[in-house]
């Protein structure tokens, strides 16, 4: 897909599947040395191993790190050990970021002291605050210890932040200019800093207490008559993000406005840093990935080749939820044993009860938390959205129920019981509705994430619900 | 969070907070207009209420685009259409490009074709392109007539690419510059321009015939001297996208290597247009919540005030094939009602079984979804991949078997049936965890997307699967 013009590498083969031919080249290689004693044919072996190796290396040296740690993530736990001891030690930090935690907690442990201390080296203090979470307490001392003053002020205040805080993206490579010089003066000082920072879409407009006065945007820099003033094309009405704010509330602001950086000031309108783009799109890629994962009962990215009893680990909190409901739900139906032993075929049809209110019910649940996500729910709109998803329930119970009511009279010849059926799966439906909409509003009302756990609690009420509703009406109405 | 200095606007409050607030005061007079028919009275009324009306379209003046389409979202039709005829015509087109499909369809069938001409008028080809599918053939036809020659042809380019490709994404505000002219009358050129497209980080370098040469980034240009030739500070070796190429792709590439804008070139590198990252992040956002929904069983994104049977509709499909998997399931127990009728406590474990069974199976598929979306797993990788899952599904039906067992043990007071169950759900996980990778991995085999129905895939196996694992190990064994 893309290309770079002045590699010589066969477009139709991705960085992965080369890395992978010629590792297996090398370890194929290395099997036969490894084989044979015979000292003269092992020497010719290993000159074309030392070939390998090196046709290896340069192909390693002329990736991207962001490629370099696709690839690390996409190899088993031994190659990716080989590999990683084959990059040059000046690119191993830039690498580390790219990677997810899991792979990086795997190269970590694979470094001494020194080694990991060096991989800092070439990183800013808020590329190194990201790095360490996952870095030993002596390296991190040490790291201290070799910074100037400046960026072990920035590292301190980078690390202060909170995990999911606008503070947790920001970085301090910030240009920063007056605004009573002319545009002239900003265009030399630009070229006598020699280079910009990435992502440098505005330079900052201060006074001398650095408090942030406006933006002159790049843009208007190189359209605008060089003799003009910065505060005559500057911009005032900017985004000024907070470090405290919560970083979803950045994300929102880059999606709605179509920003690529935006500053962040105190509470005192001090310039503190700024948030780039390329930042924010890994938080909301990390953020999809995280509630697809918790979904489907996964704690935390794992990492694909990840030793069996730590996948385990990973996934036994919601297996251990999943099995308490169902063990309610068990419960629920070991309450009616005796309905059961009567009309065996109420075991056979619970199952569609439950089943299918639990699926309507995610369905609910998952357009509020859409819309809390959102902020597109107030007080007022709640009864407006909760009258409206009970018509839809009653408009399903109405239809599924009947068609299942008559399902069941096919099979069994009972029409008493296709009409009970018909009334659990209107009820199940109704209930799936109404919780639908209360649990992810509850959760939020007492400060939760919404999104977490919905979805669980709704099929467990849902289970263990339909169950007694149809049974319940049954032992009722049949018995 | 985010504020803008020029705004009077009470910082605790959001816009549409704001707007509700104002929509009630306005509502609320117009209400009283209409009750009393005493002259002098409504007369005093319709004065406040032309104050009241005035303010709420001041505050929408001033609003930005996104955070109108955002309000627009969050109202009951009734409101949104009422704020929707405040707006100035003119911002029209730029607001109906950030809404969502479903809230910009109940917009666009409240207005005249001369209206939705008139809407386009701002909007640059690749917008209108974005419009397309939702505006009536007749009012396109008139647009189509309305565009200078150039801007078709645009448009017309634009149209024919398919939904998720490079070329949706793409627009055609480029910036292009030869090689053999010095920097400094590039500047001289932005200058005469006057205006720079947003999120013009690059100046794209072309020959006469509109080949792609390389890029001279802005960056560079500002800190280089005037005097130099574009040849020597351009970047060459540079991200080609294909408007062919599918949009993950794009995707990937932004988020992989921090781009601002990207080039996008036919087959003989002549520059079509670029993407930028406001539009891939638009991209990323949408993607990820079509997975949410789907996931969910929703079909599409739902309007939050759509009337209960659009919604109904909107939910059918797969609430429809849920019923089915629910039919099989039961009929699978419907075959051992024999059996439930000499034990009846079957009928109350064997959900236990079905539903742990799911649980760890949309565990396993999350995890090789991602993988695969991702491109981390080939041929070799997939038999490690199988390996670990069936690992951990053994690990898992050791422990959590045996802790159902004891559980059954106690309140049955029944070894054997204990057993049963310990031996079912070791079975059950083990299915899980097999079809949990070879799901995901035949659909992406035969072409599908991995991520479309498997969840609903497993969960089908597991259920129909695990009834009939638990109730037929019951009647070997126990009777």
């Amino acid at each position: 897909m893309t290309e770079t013009n002045n590699s010589d590498q066969e477009d139709s083969q991705t960085p992965l599947q080369q890395i992978t031919f010629l590792l297996r080249k090398y370890k194929l290689v290395e099997g036969l040395v490894n084989l044979q004693d015979s000292p003269d044919l092992s020497l010719s072996e290993s000159a074309v191993q030392k070939k390998n190796l090196s046709e290896l290396q340069d192909f390693l040296d002329q990736l991207h790190p962001a490629d370099i740690a696709h690839i690390l993530e996409a190899l088993p736990l031994e190659d990716r050990l080989l590999i990683w001891s084959m990059i040059k030690s000046d690119r191993d930090g830039e690498i580390l970021l790219e990677t997810s935690e899991a792979v990086r907690a795997t190269l970590i442990t694979d470094m001494g002291t020194q080694e990991l201390v060096a991989a800092t080296e070439y990183l800013d203090a808020d590329e190194i605050a990201d790095l360490a979470p996952n870095l030993p307490q002596e390296v991190m001392e040490d790291v201290f210890r070799s910074l100037p003053i400046e960026e072990r002020e920035q590292l301190r205040a980078a690390m202060s932040y909170p995990e999911d805080s606008v503070g947790a993206l920001m970085d301090f490579d910030v240009i920063t200019i007056r605004e009573d010089v002319r545009l002239e003066v900003v265009l030399r000082y630009l070229r006598w800093l020699e280079e910009m920072p990435d992502h440098t879409d505005q330079l900052f407009v201060v006074d001398r207490n650095e408090q942030l006065k406006g933006v002159l945007l790049i843009n208007r820099l190189l359209v605008s008559d060089p003799d003009t003033l910065v505060a005559d094309v500057m911009t005032k009405e900017i985004i000024k993000l907070h470090p405290d704010d919560v970083a979803q509330q950045a994300a929102n602001a880059f999606e709605r406005y179509d920003l690529v950086s935006a500053s962040v000031v105190d509470e005192n309108d001090k310039l503190l840093g700024r948030v780039t783009v390329d930042t924010v799109i890994d938080f909301i890629r990390d953020k999809a990935e995280n509630e697809a994962l918790n979904l489907a009962g996964l704690s935390e990215e794992e990492d694909l080749f990840a030793p069996v009893l730590k996948s385990v680990k990973n996934r036994w909190g919601w297996l251990a939820i999943n099995l308490i409901t169902a063990f309610i739900a068990s419960r629920v139906i070991g309450l009616f044993e005796d309905s059961i032993e009567k009309l065996v075929a109420l075991a056979a049809l619970m199952p569609i009860v439950a089943g299918i209110g639990g699926n309507s019910g995610n369905q609910t649940i998952t357009m509020i938390v859409r819309a809390l996500a959102l902020e597109q729910i107030n007080t007022r709109s709640t009864w407006k959205l909760l009258g409206k998803e009970i018509g839809v329930s009653l408009v399903n119970g109405l239809v599924w129920g009947t068609i299942i009511g008559l399902f069941t009279f096919a099979i069994y010849q009972n029409a008493e019981l296709g009409l009970v059926m018909t009334l659990a799966m209107m009820l199940n439906l109704l209930l799936a509705a109404s919780l639908g909409v209360l649990i992810p509003l509850t959760l939020r009302k007492f400060g939760r994430d919404p999104a977490l756990g919905s979805s669980v609690m709704i099929t467990a009420v849902t289970d263990s619900g339909g169950f007694f509703i149809f049974l319940g009406l049954a032992t009722i109405f049949l018995l």
